[in-house]
C-alpha cells in the first residue's frame, strides 16, 4: 500500500498555492457563503493535507486529502469538458463502494451537475428506466457493472468505465483514470489562462469553481423504489446535504480520529450523506467493494475503524463471524430499517460496538431521526434496553420536530396546514409520520404528480405509520403497507405485482412482506391463475428473475383460488399478512 | 435544591400539548426552515423535558428543559407586551451569569427582538452610551448592577430588575419574575383565543411564535470596544448564530452528557454562542454569578462539569487552587485571547483538563478558528506541544477558510476582491486576517463608516496581524496594535488616550500593552504634561477611574518629555513597546 503513487490527476499542483476554496458569486453579501458540501473536502485538504482521506485496501489504493481534492477537481473539469455539458445536467454513477463513487459526490457537484447514483442491484430494465428518466448525459460505471449499461443510448451520452485502479497501472488502461487526466489538463489550462491574464492574482485550483449562488440548487438525484411501481427520483439540495452531513457528523460523534467503514452502499440515499459527514469531521473513509465479513473484521481489528452503518442482518453476520472479538476501540454503528434485537444488542455490546438506532428515508437525506439514550438505561436488563432502543426516536440536530398525524376520516377534510392534527402521544394512536424543513427533499424529479401526493400542505408525508409515546418519540408500527424491506432493499410490492400480472397465465397476484430470519422480510406472492391455465412456482420465479432485481423476486409463491377483497374491490393485504402471522410461517 | 418549585411562568402548560415548535411563515417552501437558534431549546424540551437545563447553585435554582422552554416563552410574551413593542426592537441585558441572561438569548429572539447584552464591567458613562446608541426599549437588569442604569431614560423605555430568585420567593418580590408572569398570562390569553376559534386546531405554546421568515434577520447586538474609541455594535443574525452554535457544539464535542460551566461572561459576544450550543447538544448549563475558584472546583469535582471557556489567567488561578485535583472525567476548556504556556498546559493535563486553543472576535460570533491537534503530538515534550498549540489554527466546521492578506503598499491599490493577495505560507510574512461567510457579522449597527472600514471587497477585515505556517494554520504575531487585552477584556488604547487627553494638565498621552503575569497585559501610559503643570500618577489614575472601566485604567504611568514620533507626526507605539521589552519590565 505504501508503494501506491497517485497519477497526475490526483496530485496537488506543483505551485506553492492550490487555492483550496470556492469562488464566491460576487453578488452575495459578505455574511453569506452558500452552504455546499463541497466545502468540507477543501477544508479537510487545508487542515490535514497529508492525512488518509480514502483507504481502499482490496486495491491497495490510498489517497491523502490533498490528493483527493486534486482528484475531485480533475473529475469536475473532466465532466465540464464532456459534450454539450451545462449546469444542472445529471451524471449517473453505477458502482459498488469505490473511491469513484465517493469522489462523484464532490466532482459532479463541483461541475455544477447533479449526482445520480444508481442501485447496482437493479436489473438492466430498471437501470435503463432510471437513465432515461434522469436524462443523464454522463455515466460513470464500474467495470464489474458495465453490463448494466444499455447498449442503446442517446448519442450525446458519455460513458466512462472505471477499473478501480486508482491510476496505479497508468492511465491508459483505465478509462476513468484517463478521464480524470483530461480534467487535470483542463484545469491546468484554465489556471494558465488566469495567470497569463492576472499574474499573481490569477485564480488557482478550486478557486476556478464558483459556489452555487443559490444554496437550494439541486445536487443529488437518488432513485427510490419506495412507494409505487416506478422508481422515483428524489432531488436534494446543496443546503440540505450540507446540513444533513453536519447533523450526521454530530449525532454519530464523528471526529478527526474517526475511521468510517463503508458497509452501507454509497449509492443508497447519497450514502446517507456520509461521503460528506466523514470528511466534514476530518475523518478517514475506509472503503471496500463488497460486504465481506472477513474484510470487515480485518478493518475493525487492524485498521482502527470507529464507525459504520449497517442493517441488523449485516450485524448478525458480523457478531457470528469466527474473527469476532472484543475491540479495544468503541465502534458506533448506525442501524436503520429495523431495530437490533436484545440478543443482537448484547452481542454487539460485548464486542464494544454501540448501535445507534436511527430512521429516515431517501426523501429526507437518509437518517434524520435517532433514538436518544438516557443514562439511566445502562442499569436496565438488555431485554428492556432493547425494547426502549427499538423506538425510532426524535429528530436530529438540524431536523425539525417529527410529527405523527391522524389519518383516516379526519384526513379527508384537510384543507390547510392547520388541519394536520397530531395523534395523541399515548403510544397507542397510529398515524402517519410527516416532516418538513431543511432535511426534506426538494421534489420528485420530473414527477409533479408524485410530488403533490407526498408534499401536501407544506409537509412531506412519509407514508410510514407510527405512534408517539408520552416522551414524544416516534415509534413505527407498520411500514407503509406496500413495502417489503429485504436485506435493506425497499421492494415495491406494487411493482412486483405489475410484473407478475404481465404473465399470460396470471389472473391477478398480490405480494406481501413475510418475516425472514436472514433478510428481515421477503415477498410472499399469492397468485390466482386464469381459468384452465397452469404454472408452477418455479416457472413464475424464472419469469420474475428476467424482469426484476434478484432481491425483489418473491421468496414464497402460493397459488390460491381468490384474494380477499374489500367491498370496493381492494385487495386486503392486511388479511393476507394476518394469515401468514397466524400460520407462524 | 430539590425543594425548588418553579413559578407558574416557568411551568409547562397543564394541557396535554405544549406545541414545542415554531410556526413556519406560510410562504416558505416545505424544504426550508429558517435557521434560528430558538429551535435548539424547543428540541431539547421535546427530547429531554425533565433533564436539568440550568443549574444555578448559588441561588438553589434548577430548571428542567420543559420548564425553561415555558420560562423563555413567558419572557417572549412579556417583551411583546411592553409599550409600543415592535419587531426588531432592542432589549438590553445588564447581568452577570444568571438564568436571566441565558433565557434572554431565547426570549428576546422569540419576541422578534434583538438581544443586546452589555458589559457589566463598563462604567455608567459607557453603559449610557450603549443604551442610547442601541436605542433599547427594554432593559433587563440584575439588581447588583442596577446602579449602572442611567436615571434619565427616554420615557418609552421599560426597565425590569431581577433579583435572581427564579421565583422561589414568589413573584411579587422580584420584578423580573412578575414580568415573566405577565408574559405567561399573555401567552395563555393568546392560546385561549386560538382554541376558542379553532378548537383542537388552535395553536398552543410555542406555535404562537412564528420563525423569522428571513433567517438573516438580526438577533443579537453585542458591543465591542475592540478597535476604536467608541464601542461599536456588532449585529449578528439568526442564521449565523445557528450555524456558529452547531460548530461550537461539534468542535468542542458537546454531547447530551455534557455539563457546561459558565465561567465566560454570557454577555461576551453572546456567550460565544454557548447559550445555544450547549442546548443544541442537549447538555446542561451550570451557571455561577462570579468567577469564584472555590465554586468552580466544587462544580468540577462534584457536579460532573465537562466543559468551560476561560482565558489563561482564569486557568492559572484554577490549577493553583488548594482544591485542585485530577478529575475522573475529561474536561475540555476552550482557551482564547492567548495560548496556554507549557507550564499551564502541563498543569491542566495533569488535572485531566484538555485545553482547546481557539480564536475569534465578536465580529465573527466568538471563536471560529481552532487549533486542530495531530495524534503524533502526544509523543512530543510538553514545551514542543505548547509551541504547536500556540498557533491559532484553522477555521471551524461551517467557517470558510481564514485568510491572511498582504498589507502595506500592496494594500493601497486594492480595487476588488481579486486584489486581496494572500501572504506566503512561510511562517514569516505578516499580514492581516480576513474572513467572510456565515460566521461574519451583518454590520456595525447604525455605523456605516465603521462597517465600510471593516467590510471591504466582500471580506471582513479583523485588524489582527498574523502569519500562515506552511501547514496553512494562522498564527497571530501582533495584536491589532491599539488593543490591550487585560484579563480577557479588550481595552482600546485610543479610548483611554482620549480620556487622558481630556485632563487639563495633559499635553498628550499614549498607552501601550505591557505584559502582565496575572492579567496577560495591562496598559502602560506615557504622558507629556503641559508646560508648567504638575500631576502625579495617582491623581491621573483617580481621574481615569471616574471615566472608564476599572480594568481599562493604566496599570503603569510614566511622565516623559516627549513621545517618539514618525516624520508625519504619528506616535511610534512600536518603539515604546520595544523599549518596555528591552527594559524587561
Amino acid at each position: 500500500m505504501n508503494q501506491f503513487k497517485p497519477p497526475l490527476s490526483s496530485q496537488p499542483p506543483s505551485q506553492d498555492r492550490f487555492g483550496l476554496r470556492l469562488s464566491v458569486p460576487p453578488s452575495l453579501p459578505h455574511y453569506i457563503s452558500p452552504l455546499s458540501p463541497i466545502a468540507f473536502l477543501l477544508r479537510a485538504a487545508l487542515i490535514f493535507p497529508n492525512k488518509a482521506a480514502i483507504i481502499h485496501p482490496e486495491k491497495g489504493i490510498r489517497f491523502t486529502y490533498v490528493e483527493w481534492a486534486a482528484r475531485c477537481l480533475s473529475l469536475a473539469f473532466a465532466i465540464k469538458n464532456t459534450a454539450n455539458w451545462k449546469k444542472g445536467d445529471r451524471v449517473a454513477i453505477i458502482a459498488p463502494n469505490t473511491p469513484m463513487i465517493l469522489e462523484s459526490y464532490y466532482g459532479i457537484l463541483a461541475a455544477g451537475g447533479i449526482a445520480t447514483p444508481l442501485n447496482i442491484r437493479n436489473n438492466e430494465r430498471e437501470i435503463a428506466y432510471v437513465l432515461d428518466h434522469s436524462g443523464a448525459s454522463v455515466i460513470l460505471v464500474d467495470e464489474e457493472f458495465a453490463h448494466l449499461v444499455p447498449e442503446q443510448l442517446p448519442s450525446n451520452v458519455t460513458v466512462i468505465i472505471s477499473k478501480d485502479t486508482g491510476g496505479k497501472d497508468g492511465i491508459d488502461s483505465d478509462q476513468y483514470e484517463s478521464f480524470l487526466h483530461t480534467g487535470r489538463q483542463e484545469w491546468e489550462k484554465a489556471e494558465k489562462q488566469e495567470i497569463d491574464r492576472w499574474g499573481k492574482k490569477g485564480k488557482r485550483g478550486w478557486e476556478l469553481i464558483e459556489a452555487p449562488k443559490d444554496e437550494n440548487t439541486p445536487c443529488c438525484l437518488c432513485y427510490t423504489s419506495g412507494t409505487t411501481g416506478r422508481p422515483k427520483g428524489v432531488l436534494t439540495s446543496h443546503r440540505g446535504s450540507y446540513l444533513a452531513a453536519c447533523a450526521n457528523a454530530f449525532e454519530f460523534q464523528l471526529t478527526s480520529d474517526s475511521v468510517y467503514l463503508w458497509v452501507l452502499p454509497a449509492f443508497h440515499a447519497a450514502g446517507w450523506t456520509f461521503p460528506w459527514a466523514v470528511t466534514a469531521a476530518l475523518g478517514t473513509h475506509y472503503i471496500i467493494r463488497k460486504v465481506d465479513n472477513d474484510l470487515i473484521w480485518n478493518a475493525l481489528r487492524d485498521h482502527g475503524v470507529t464507525h459504520y452503518c449497517a442493517a441488523p442482518t449485516v450485524n448478525i453476520g458480523l457478531v457470528n463471524h469466527p474473527k469476532a472479538q472484543r475491540l479495544p476501540q468503541t465502534v458506533r454503528v448506525a442501524v436503520a430499517a429495523s431495530a437490533p434485537t436484545a440478543e443482537l444488542l448484547q452481542s454487539l455490546e460485548n464486542l464494544n460496538v454501540i448501535p445507534v438506532h436511527c430512521y429516515g428515508q431517501t426523501e429526507n437525506y437518509g437518517p434524520f431521526v435517532k433514538r436518544y439514550m438516557e443514562p439511566s438505561w445502562s442499569k436496565l436488563a438488555v431485554q428492556d434496553r432493547a425494547q426502549l432502543i427499538a423506538r425510532q426516536g426524535h429528530g436530529f440536530l438540524v431536523s425539525d420536530e417529527v410529527r405523527v398525524i391522524k389519518t383516516g376520516k379526519e384526513n379527508d377534510s384537510i384543507k390547510d396546514e392547520r388541519d394536520l392534527i397530531d395523534v395523541e402521544a399515548d403510544g397507542q394512536e397510529v398515524g402517519e409520520i410527516i416532516m418538513r424543513g431543511n432535511l426534506a427533499m426538494l421534489e420528485y424529479y420530473n414527477d409533479k404528480v408524485a410530488t403533490e401526493k407526498t408534499v401536501k400542505h407544506g409537509w412531506l408525508h412519509t407514508g410510514d405509520l407510527a405512534v408517539r409515546h408520552p416522551g414524544g418519540e416516534v415509534h413505527i408500527r407498520d411500514r407503509q403497507k406496500d413495502i417489503i424491506i429485504s436485506g435493506g432493499e425497499n421492494i415495491s410490492s406494487l411493482a412486483v405485482e405489475d410484473e407478475i400480472a404481465s404473465h399470460e397465465a396470471v389472473l391477478e397476484g398480490c405480494v406481501v412482506a413475510r418475516p425472514h430470519e436472514k433478510w428481515g422480510e421477503v415477498g410472499h406472492a399469492f397468485i390466482v391463475l386464469k381459468q384452465g391455465r397452469k404454472l408452477t412456482a418455479e416457472e413464475l420465479r424464472q419469469y420474475c428473475r428476467s424482469r426484476m432485481s434478484k432481491f425483489a423476486v418473491p421468496g414464497y409463491i402460493d397459488f390460491v383460488d381468490a384474494l380477499p377483497k374489500t367491498s370496493t374491490g381492494k385487495v386486503q393485504k392486511n388479511v393476507l399478512r394476518e394469515n401468514l402471522r397466524q400460520a407462524k410461517l
